[in-house]
């Protein structure tokens, strides 16, 4: 399968990058990294990586930047950020991905732990989960030829545990490469609307 | 308790002002009615509104409007109007609305049943709705003073089943006292950071 990988060199792109080029071919794409330069909260930037790669089977998400903020300090302005990026940019990966995307393929987003248990200054992070998980689960059931999409929601990683711990003090992170065979799961398997958990 | 809800005149917006104006003072505010004129998509509006009224002890939110589009025809321009009212608009009525709430007092925010039970045209919606629920989770963990924040999910009305039904078939619908007692729960009770689900 040929495989569009958004934000590749990210410790969750690289390990499913990792994973998904055992079996396919990956193309990579990225802010400042990757075969193709992209901007996922410019819907323009986004085309013009489509127009240029063509049709694939799978496009994979493991990318968007959300803002971490205490909440008397989160502003309209610092929560924008939030939705034009992890938000809106991973959506508008999908409403402009589907005329590129062959028949059966899928779209895979990312999620995370803190749109269901949440954490200080996550309030902003968590809109966006939750605004995509809802957005796959209920697009799902219109994807037009047998496309199929799912996301992935990860704990805090092991290998983003140094800098993450005071955060996510008390949760049990998970290894890389375990959150990455959800990728996996999506890209290969059958189902979709699923919100894949793994905590 | 004073009250501000916004979106006192849609058929949700009607019954919640009945249940909560029996207990309380509610100040009404909308885009074309109510005693203070408010355009929740624009933050500067939102801050007006909030310096006019002063501090109150309730925001209660029965509005913001979605595009309902079918998902091969929804386009990030049209799904621009969600991100700005329905899911933006709501979020910042909290964000803007937190130092004009007093000590122990509530905000109250519209979700909807299509988050989680899908229905065709309703990713944008469902994106929201998602959006909506996930930061109220989040956001009550860190509410200063004693402040709480709750989403309530309303099932389709029967006031507006005549409307509504070709998108809803095989849905039941739920009076809307039966979602104004809802809100009625979270401006009154003491819980915090929940979805409370009419279905």
């Amino acid at each position: 399968m040929k495989v569009l990988l958004i934000g590749a060199y990210g410790t969750l792109g690289k390990a499913v990058f990792n994973r998904l080029s055992k079996k396919n071919e990956v193309i990579t794409a990225g802010r400042h990294s990757g075969e193709i330069h992209v901007d996922i909260t410019d819907p323009d930037s986004i085309r013009n990586m489509y127009n240029e790669i063509g049709k694939v089977d799978a496009v994979v998400s493991a990318t968007g930047s959300a803002v971490f903020s205490p909440l008397a300090e989160l502003t309209p302005e610092k929560n924008e950020q939030t939705l034009r990026s992890k938000l809106g940019g991973q959506i508008n990966l999908v409403l402009l991905g589907l005329d590129y995307i062959n028949d059966g393929g899928s779209f895979t987003l990312t999620t995370g732990v803190m749109m269901e248990d949440p954490i200080r200054q996550g309030a902003s992070a968590a809109m966006a989960n939750g605004a995509v998980t809802a957005f796959a689960k209920s697009s799902a059931t219109e994807m037009p030829r047998g496309i199929r999409i799912n996301t992935v929601s990860p704990n805090v990683l092991e290998e983003s545990w140094e800098n993450l711990e005071p955060f996510f003090e008390g949760f049990t992170p998970v290894p890389a490469d375990r959150a990455a065979r959800a990728f996996e799961k999506s890209v290969h398997g059958a189902q979709t609307g699923q919100s894949y958990k793994v905590y």
